[in-house]
Order: C-alpha cells, then sequence, then structure tokens
C-alpha cells in the first residue's frame, strides 16, 4: 500500500549483516533463525550503528513518509522494497480530560488503536516482518496470534499477495476472528491456550518452509515495536519521556520501546536521560507482575483465565527482561482485574474519545493505580501506550455499558425520554436520601 | 486532541463572515442557521476566496498539521483553537491488486477506513461542527445519524467536554450502537428509518438549544468533506485526477469533494481540468441512481430497504445537487445489490488489505459495473473513496466468509485440516468433472 507520492528512494548501504545470540554474542546469518543452537538463547539482528549515525539526522527522519518506514535504517530490511501500508505515525495525544481526572500534568497517550491498517501495533511488527520475509525469499507466511497479529498478518500478506495461514486460540473474540478470516487467509483455530498455540507453530515451523512472523522471523518482527519509541522521542521534539507506561504480553513491546530509546541516544539523535519503564497486565494473567513483586528472577508459567486475551500469554518469552528493565529503571509492573479493565476502557473513552481494547484498558487501569499509589509523579511527562482498538473486543464491554433510550418518531416521546434521562442522570450525581 | 506538537499558530485573518442561501444569494449571520427563510434553499458558507489565497500555497499547507486542519483557511471557523484530534490525511493508497483484478491502470484508493478517532469520513465533518458548535457558544451537541456520525459525535464531544445527545434508527448494527455508547453519551434509539429520525432531530433543533451538526449547524458541517477533494489532490502530487466514484447518502460528501476541488482550482493550487464524478448507491436505497437513469429533474423518495445502513437516506437533502454534477461532469450514478455490496468487500479485503463497511462495499461494487461497463478506462486515474470500517458492521458479511478450522494443539491435527484445506481449494480452482 504504497503511499501515492513516495518520495524517491536512492539505495543506501545496509545497516545489519547479521544476528547475534542475546546472552553469548555468537553470531549466525541473517536468515530465518530465532534461537542460539548453543546456548539456546533469543537471536537478535546486529547493527552497524556507525552505518546508521551516517545516514540519520533529525532532518532526513523528518522529510521521510508519514509511517514507521521514516526510520528505515533502524530496522531489519536490507531493500527499499518494503511493504509501506502507512502503518504508524499515530497520534500522540496530550492528554486534557484524562489528566484532569487522574491529577496528571503532562500526560500523554500514544494512541495505536487508529494504527494502519488493522487498528493495532502489530501492524508494525507485521510490516517490518513480512518486508524481511519477502527478501528471504518466503511465499507463504504465518503466526501464531492472540488475535491482533491475525488480522495484521492477514491483512498485510493479502495486500502483499502474500499466502498466509494463520493460528488462533479457539476462544478468541468475534471480532477478531472475522477481522482475520475478510482477508481471506486459512485460519487454524486450535483448541487450546496461546501458549498451546505457539509450540505447535514451532513445530510447525520446524516442518513447513513458512515463515512464522513471531518464531521464526522473530528477531526482524519484534524490531517493528522500536518504532513505538522513536515516535514518541519525534513526538516530543526529539526528547524521551520521564516515566512510560506499556502492557507486557510476551514483553517484547515493553523491552523494544526500551530499546528505540537507548538506539536514539545512541546515534545522537536525542538526549540522555532516565526514564522509568512500568508495564501492565492482566491479573487473571499476571507472571511477569507476579515475577516482579515477589522480586524472583525467574518467571512462573500460569493459565490465562481474563477477558484482555490479546495479551493473555502464560509463559511469556521476555518475561525476565521485562523484569529486569523495569527494576533497573525504576519502574512497576502492576495488575488490573477484568472489572478495572472495563472500568479502564470507560474511562479512556469517556475523557479523551478514544475507543480502546481490553489490553488498553489494563493500561489505563494501571496507570490510575499507579497514581493513586504515588509512583507516578504529576509532574513527569508520563507516556501511556493503547495498542489497540475496542471494536474488536466488544464483548468486554457489553452490559457494562449505558443503553439506548428506545422512543417513537415524536416530539414528545423524545421529551419524556430526555426528561427521564435527566432524572436518572442526577440522581446519579446526587443520590436521594432514604 | 492535540498533536503533542502543535506548529506555532498566528491568528490570521477570517476567511468568511457569512452565510448565503445556495440558490438566491441572501445573505445571512455566520449562526446556527441552515435554511434560507425565503426560499427555502439551504444556506452555505460563503468564502473571500482572495483572503484564502493570500494566506495559502503548497508549502503553507505542506507545512501545517498532519490532520484536515492545515486546509484551515478553507474551512469555517474564526479562530485557531480548533478541535484537532488527528482526522484526516489518511492514506490515498496506489492500487496494485485490485486494479489488476479489474483490469484498470491507474487506481487509488482513499482509505478513511482508517481516519481518526472513529474509523470513518465523518470525523472530517465532526471536527468542523464541533469546533464551530463552540465558537458559537454551544454546550450540548448532537446529530440525526445512520450510525458513523454517532460514533464520531459522541467520541469528539467526549474529547472536548461538550454533552452530547445522539438520534440513531433503532435497528442500527450493534458495532455502530455500542461504538458510540462507549463515550458516554445519550443515545436516542428511535423507532424508525433515518429520514423519520432526521426529521425528528428538526423538530428538536427548532425547540432545544443545541448544537446539531448536521442540521442547524450543516453549512459548518458539511465544509469538512472538501477535505477529502483537498487531500486527494494534494496527495497526488497538487493534480485533480480524471475520475472519482464515491458513495452517495445524502449527496453531500458527493458534492463537497467537487466543491474542494473547484476551490483548489479558484485559488491556484492546483491546475484546471475535467474530472468526472461517479457515484454510488444501494439498489435498496437508490433514489438518486433511479433519478440520474430516469433523467428526471426531481427526487423521488424512498423507503430504505438495504445492508448500507450507513447511506440508506431515503429523501436525501442533496440529492438533486449530485444527479447534476453526474451530469455536468460525465460521470454515472450505480446502484449495487446487497449480494453484490458483500462481494465489493471482500473483494477489497482480499486484494488490498483493507477491512470497509457496506458503504464502502457498495463502492467497490459500482467501481466493478463501472469498469464492465467501459464506464471507465482503464488509463484514467480513478479515485475510489472507501469512507468506513468493517469492523462496525460485521452482521453484513457474517456467514458469507470463510470459517476457522478447528484443530487440536497437535501437528498430525494440523496436517490433517492443512491437507483437507488444501484439496478444498484446489477443488474450488480445478472442479471435478462428473
Amino acid at each position: 500500500m504504497t503511499q501515492a507520492i513516495a518520495t524517491e528512494k536512492t539505495p543506501t548501504k545496509p545497516t545489519f549483516s547479521k544476528l547475534v545470540s542475546k546472552d553469548g554474542g555468537i553470531e549466525y546469518e541473517a536468515k530465518a533463525l530465532y534461537v542460539c543452537e548453543e546456548t539456546f538463547s533469543p537471536l537478535e539482528v546486529a547493527y552497524d550503528y556507525d552505518v546508521i549515525r551516517a545516514q540519520v539526522s533529525r532532518e532526513s527522519i523528518e522529510a521521510g513518509p508519514n509511517s514507521i518506514w521514516r526510520y528505515r535504517p533502524f530496522l531489519p530490511v536490507a531493500t527499499d522494497n518494503v511493504i509501506d501500508v502507512g502503518t504508524g505515525m499515530t497520534p500522540l495525544v496530550k492528554s486534557q480530560r484524562l489528566a484532569r481526572r487522574l491529577g496528571l500534568k503532562n500526560l500523554y497517550i500514544k494512541n495505536d488503536a487508529v494504527n494502519m491498517p488493522t487498528l493495532s501495533f502489530k501492524d508494525r511488527v507485521v510490516s517490518v516482518a513480512l518486508s524481511r520475509a519477502r527478501e528471504l525469499g518466503f511465499t507463504t507466511v504465518s503466526c501464531a496470534s492472540t488475535g491482533n497479529l491475525a488480522n495484521s498478518t492477514a491483512a498485510i500478506a493479502a495486500h502483499a499477495g502474500l499466502d498466509c495461514c494463520v493460528f488462533i486460540p479457539s476462544d478468541l473474540e468475534a471480532g477478531k476472528v472475522l477481522g482475520t478470516l475478510i482477508y481471506n487467509p486459512t485460519v487454524m483455530a486450535v483448541k487450546g491456550n496461546y501458549d498451546q498455540v505457539n509450540r505447535l507453530c514451532s513445530e510447525v515451523a520446524n516442518s513447513y518452509g513458512w515463515g512464522f512472523v513471531n518464531i521464526n522471523l522473530r528477531p526482524y518482527y519484534s524490531e517493528g515495536s522500536k518504532t513505538l519509541g522513536f515516535e514518541v522521542a519525534e513526538q516530543l521534539g526529539w526528547k524521551l519521556p520521564d516515566h512510560i507506561v506499556a502492557p507486557i504480553a510476551s514483553g517484547s513491546l515493553y523491552t523494544k520501546i526500551y530499546k528505540g530509546f537507548q538506539e536514539f541516544i545512541k546515534v545522537g539523535l536525542v538526549e540522555d536521560k532516565p526514564v522509568r519503564f512500568s508495564g501492565a497486565q492482566a491479573e487473571g494473567c499476571s507472571p511477569v507482575a507476579q515475577a516482579f513483586k515477589a522480586g524472583r528472577d525467574f518467571i512462573t508459567p500460569v493459565k490465562p483465565n481474563t477477558i484482555a486475551k490479546s495479551i493473555a500469554i502464560g509463559n511469556p518469552a521476555d518475561g525476565m527482561y521485562a523484569v529486569e528493565q523495569a527494576q533497573k529503571t525504576g519502574g512497576t509492573i502492576e495488575s488490573a482485574t477484568d472489572a478495572e479493565i472495563v472500568e479502564g476502557i470507560k474511562l479512556l473513552a469517556e475523557t479523551e474519545g478514544i475507543f480502546t481494547e481490553t489490553a488498553g484498558g489494563t493500561t489505563i487501569a494501571v496507570l490510575k493505580k499507579l497514581v493513586e499509589a504515588g509512583k507516578i509523579d504529576p509532574d513527569e511527562t508520563t507516556v501511556v501506550y493503547i495498542t489497540g482498538n475496542g471494536l474488536k473486543t466488544q464483548e468486554a464491554v457489553q452490559g457494562c455499558i449505558g443503553e439506548p433510550l428506545t422512543i417513537d418518531a415524536k416530539l414528545d416521546s423524545f421529551e419524556r425520554a430526555w426528561e427521564r434521562a435527566q432524572t436518572l442522570e442526577r440522581l446519579d450525581w446526587q443520590p436521594v436520601l432514604v
């Protein structure tokens, strides 16, 4: 989905050439590999930051496309032939009404509920993964998904003309299933939770020649989340915030925002400063929050039981990295109950006009808890990450919001209903004493 | 929802000061008025194009915010204190796979399915109407809606802290009702169709001091649709297309895109050239298409009966203006059946990764018909307008798309399902002869 008027691109020197193991620094070719054969540690893309530094400036980025591809030298693609579906550069909203409600003075909302094309931050990671998949010669792409990733993989594969087979847990929200099927991929609904889906996909990835965006393409895929760090820094006027609050599922998003900030410091685009990283989980699937609270150096897997299905990963791959990051930056990892999650969704909608899904409700609920516990300073520049759209998880709020007043198409019918509504509202605010 | 880093704005000379009747040029104060007391013709905003010409250039627009407000001198607001929720500047997609499927060489898709904040073009008109409502001193805003407008009015009112009461037909799609209620406005579900809702609202507008965005604020509101013309011209590199295809409900969107092009010509931002305007209606509510086909100079109202509820206006206010515009520009107004609308939704999703609602399905279905009838030249630069998101009208495609294959979390269960899927697909393409 190239923008109509693309800026002319000149081929530039690649900024990466290999993968390295996260712990031992063992090198691998930049192919569809994701785990070190010797240490079993995950593999990461190794960049040449001198090359990046020579290619980027604030001005060159600002003159780039209005999408994640303005940060292309920081992303693991070798050619200029990327899949640009307009992903990224979502609004960073200076909150007025939510901030006042919470008592914060400098609250910003990074709104990926309106990310393109499928309304979640997953469009970022999938745009990167499928661009790389095409470079590596894959013709069929796949993923293990809690819903948003399946939407995004199916949509962007359709756009790019790649064959697509996605795997989801069979109990997903209707909107997420339909929002995948519409693009006409093969959809495998697996009887089991996400962790079981993920294990099955690892097996399939070993025997089929497919590009699984979050398995054998994971080193490339996960880099896409750095753009949530890059954009916030740029949108704050090339400054880092004081505190961020983001949801934690696998822990990848949370740790890659940090990596994005660090890379901007490394190449001189922003000044170094401390940033506190706080994380949000649903209480019904909070292995990372539990490890953080207990001060443990390991994650105890859990069986998910929450309405926040999109972040319900019981055995999170990057869980310990997330705990360490919260500890070293002075942040907190907190959880919210399902009821609090619904209240979080409603609070954001009523105050800011942003309708988020359960993951966003979790993040807002945790933001509120952190403020109440004095863990966010009212003056801090705080950025809260909203990662998905509420139209996909309508079940979560059904029955928990108001109802329409049904009336006849006549003025007197309206007037009676309006009077009733006003009375109810007054009663809401000033309960009659009995 | 101000963008984090707003460009500093200097107050500029207002570009409008009054309303005039569309037929007789009778002048009115620029207040909440919408119909000429003498001729009953609609009122329009009267601009001083010399003032606009002095304020705008391609460069000044390109340096403006990444939203409809980059065109602020062309919009009817008096101050710089506008409500900017990031609306507009949605992608203009150069189509590859849909274009190939249809046999077109220069097809572009203007994608308002990802407009901010509520995923339809209505965010444009509501951003303008509520900005003006605030200037005129309204504290309660309202609308008569087929769904998208209610979503948008409720969300942007919530953001701006305005009280809100919206009116919808009681049989709307669940996603549109929930996508309004979440922002906590008062919702009146009227037993009747949109035309009845609209009549009731006219009565309410007369006796309550509310700003109805599409009734007493309609002269301001409708101007927001011009931005769909402005953006296409700018995104095509400051050129007009040869042919546009847009949905027709009231006819306002369709005629305002034309007005947008004309204004850009008038102030010298683009060169004058012929643009053909074709329009799309659902067969179950096609009073404008019927008038066009019969060559009538009046609209015969109809009772809507179609799945395309968002464009189901049986007595369209600007219907005759739309017919005249199609006639004078050499375009066509065509309709599509409900089955063709569903196929249109699927076609766009499968080829471009864009999930639109029924209105968009109508437009794609009509685009296909026009190509097949030889009414669009393969070489013409054609822009098709997609105005809303498919997640809001999930009912329309349920049962018409594929289903997930349910499997156990085991490799052999997957393998059996995958083999079955491949066989089915082969059968699909190469039916066995019996």
